[in-house]
């Protein structure tokens, strides 16, 4: 087992998720990636029960094949806070985003484990499985199916190679037997097919989780740019996502005079710079994207007939959302009338926000305070598992700054500098979780 | 063989066009491919030589494979008028660019002879090759043949199905036998393997050839948007193609603060209109066109890190499409500063201008007087093998009006009057050319 003679700390957080950035826990030569069920996925697994065995935690993996880890509390009954992240990655991704929170989680347990100390509340650390939906076609099925949201028909699928998730699951079901002092490890595969049928047996009991804390790189550079380790997360963006279709008159690209013309693309043009200007001009959490765009037939002596782009409106508020998301289609629609182009305009997502608990940002706020760091909050345009924890209990999120907000990425960095912040924050967040279980206990 | 018991003039012209869009003449079902050296091109070899001797002239095919029919003057010796236009066509293409400018060269002729009428010059038709490039990995092979401007190096390739030029070539030469009744007809394929050796001696002697006259569709909306059946053609545009890279910093589309992007697509946008907006204002015949843009990775949920696209601007005059161009670019650059963004600028293309002959251009606006027509001088924003024989000799062209401005598409149409206009117009320059032929003869 790697890194068991690091000192503990933050960074020894960041360098267990570099270890875990390559072979066996990478299914990808010279790069990172780590798929849902995958070889890498369970070699992972394998690694982080000894970290969470050796934190004074016992490991076991769920139905849903989420690794999860258990610190007893002083009262072993009373709800516990889960602190989780997922294990998973992208495709030559990062080494970050998901392990470091899974990681600072096991530190924080270790960190308690070295003082001897246990809270009035059952510490489990949530290693999620596939938040990603990097092999199968659908994301976060494991932390919905904790959360008890996930219904049977969404396991009916196949990875591109065919593999159903029934037999994904399977192929890694491993009946975990380890003796508490970490040394001995025994494994053996449940080949017994009944992997898809239990798989929602995952969930939690509604009143059996306290809190869920995650800890993620922030995936953007506003932290960076305000020069700061860690921020307080408000919540998940509403996101609305539309695919446009702007249709002019194809032609000759020679031959048809200015004029003439009715262009899509430089209508099109105008309406990407509509959306930048109205979502900049919001001066508020809105982003608004156009990520991809294609010019039919797209031939450099053709002026295009018609023109797709995508755009995607995100804002911790969905009223925020849904304005400027209005005055862009509004200002779209003015743009396609005066140059006499058609525009079509499907909604192809619209996700609400799921905003963090009030009472425990002011719980995160005041651990940021106690670390010295100033309070910051920011919201998260990115989707996490907590999104969905959120149906189960109150819900926390703390940001870490990553490098030029770089992640999905083999350049994604994280100072484990920044990384002890985050650990020293999250104790902090459990200290004062727990007076407030205290008093709550003695009330 | 079709189309004989149609009564001559332009109306023929279109009909003999509509007939070649089917099969045997096109490759394609249910559309118009005609390309060089295939079956389908073989066959309206076969049919158009037909129209040619019933019209007077003897045929043949040359090195090139192009079909040359010819009509003795008065003075067998004398340098030959040209009536030229390509037979082929690009894919699901339409009937008339190409095709028509064969017909009405015929249809020319036919008026000639029907009167028992000869010029003091022979006149030819040139029905040339492969104008499109729709077949192999070039274009205007045959016209550059015979204006001895080709090399043989350019001879050495082969087409998508790995058949070169040479095969290509055997496979359809027929050495023609053709009584002049035009009754009978036997062909037998040349199976010797000399076709791409004896390529070149298509080139035709520079002084044997007075004048080449090119009758096209407009591809573009022009003479419709004026009100015009035909116009006079100035010559063929200079061409500056671009491609253009702009370079910014990719992001997660939720995480990315709009204050702290360096998004390329907004940029490539505020360049696609100055593209727009810089061509329009030169209020000149100049046009610039964006055809194709591409922004890298493309996924709605990612802002972009790069973004590729191309330019093409033309114009009959090479020192305004400079101007222009060099305009464009510049501005490109101050939106690329402005916004914080990487730029690149390949040039792709440089075409230099085609000028069609002064004196026939002259010539020309007489006979659209002559024909009860307003003159109308117009540029070719396209290519045409006209561009090639300039090489050779003085060149002239007649653009037709062509419905919607709409070409290689198989919605291409051509009104039967519009081509009975461009019918008496070739009449009227071919009777004047004549009659300048005859005062030089005299002098």
């Amino acid at each position: 087992m790697i890194g068991l003679d690091l000192p503990p700390g933050g960074a020894r957080a960041v360098n267990r998720c570099d270890a875990l950035g390559v072979a066996p826990f990478s299914d990808m030569a010279g790069g990172l990636y780590r798929g849902y069920l995958t070889p890498a996925y369970a070699a992972a697994q394998e690694e982080i029960a000894g970290w969470m065995e050796a934190a004074g935690m016992t490991a076991h993996r769920d139905a849903a094949a989420n690794l999860v880890g258990r610190y007893e509390g002083t009262t072993p009954d009373a709800p516990a806070l889960v602190i989780g992240s997922h294990l998973d990655s992208v495709r030559d991704g990062g080494r970050y985003d998901g392990p470091l929170g899974i990681m600072l989680g096991i530190e924080s347990v270790a960190a308690l484990h070295a003082q001897g100390r246990r809270m009035p509340f059952p510490i489990e650390i949530y290693a999620f499985g596939d938040e990603e939906g990097s092999r199968f076609p659908a994301a976060m099925l494991t932390s919905r199916a904790v959360a008890g949201t996930l219904e049977a028909a969404a396991l009916d699928m196949a990875d591109a190679e065919g593999v159903t998730l029934d037999q994904a699951l399977c192929s890694v079901r491993v009946e975990r037997s380890r003796d508490t002092s970490g040394a001995g490890v025994s494994t053996s595969l449940d080949t017994n097919g009944e992997g898809i049928a239990e798989y929602l047996t995952a969930a939690r009991e509604p009143g059996t989780i306290r809190a869920y804390l995650e800890a993620h790189i922030e995936q953007g550079p506003v932290l960076e740019a305000d020069g700061l380790a860690v921020g307080t997360v408000t919540g998940i963006a509403a996101q609305l996502r539309y695919a446009v279709t702007v249709k002019g008159m194809a032609g000759h690209a020679g031959t048809t005079a200015m004029r003439l013309r009715r262009d899509p693309l430089a209508g099109a043009a105008a309406m990407v710079l509509a959306v930048e200007q109205i979502a900049r001009g919001d001066n508020s959490d809105v982003v608004a994207t156009v990520g991809m765009i294609e010019a039919m037939p797209g031939a450099p002596n053709v002026i295009p007939g018609a023109v797709h782009f995508t755009i995607d409106v995100r804002s911790g508020k969905e009223e925020r959302r849904d304005r400027v998301a209005k005055a862009i289609l509004a200002r779209l629609s003015e743009i396609a009338e005066a140059r006499d182009l058609d525009i079509a305009v499907e909604r192809i997502h619209d996700l609400p926000a799921s905003p963090c608990d009030a009472e425990l940002m002011d719980l995160m706020d005041e651990a940021l305070i106690g670390a010295g760091q100033p309070v910051r909050r920011l919201v998260s345009g990115a989707g996490h598992d907590a999104m969905n924890m959120a149906a189960l209990c109150p819900t926390a999120m703390l940001f870490i700054r990553c490098k030029g907000g770089v992640s999905h990425n083999p350049a994604e960095h994280v100072d484990p500098e920044d990384a002890e912040i985050a650990l020293q924050v999250m104790l902090g967040f459990i200290e004062r979780l727990g007076t407030r279980a205290g008093e709550t206990n003695a009330a």
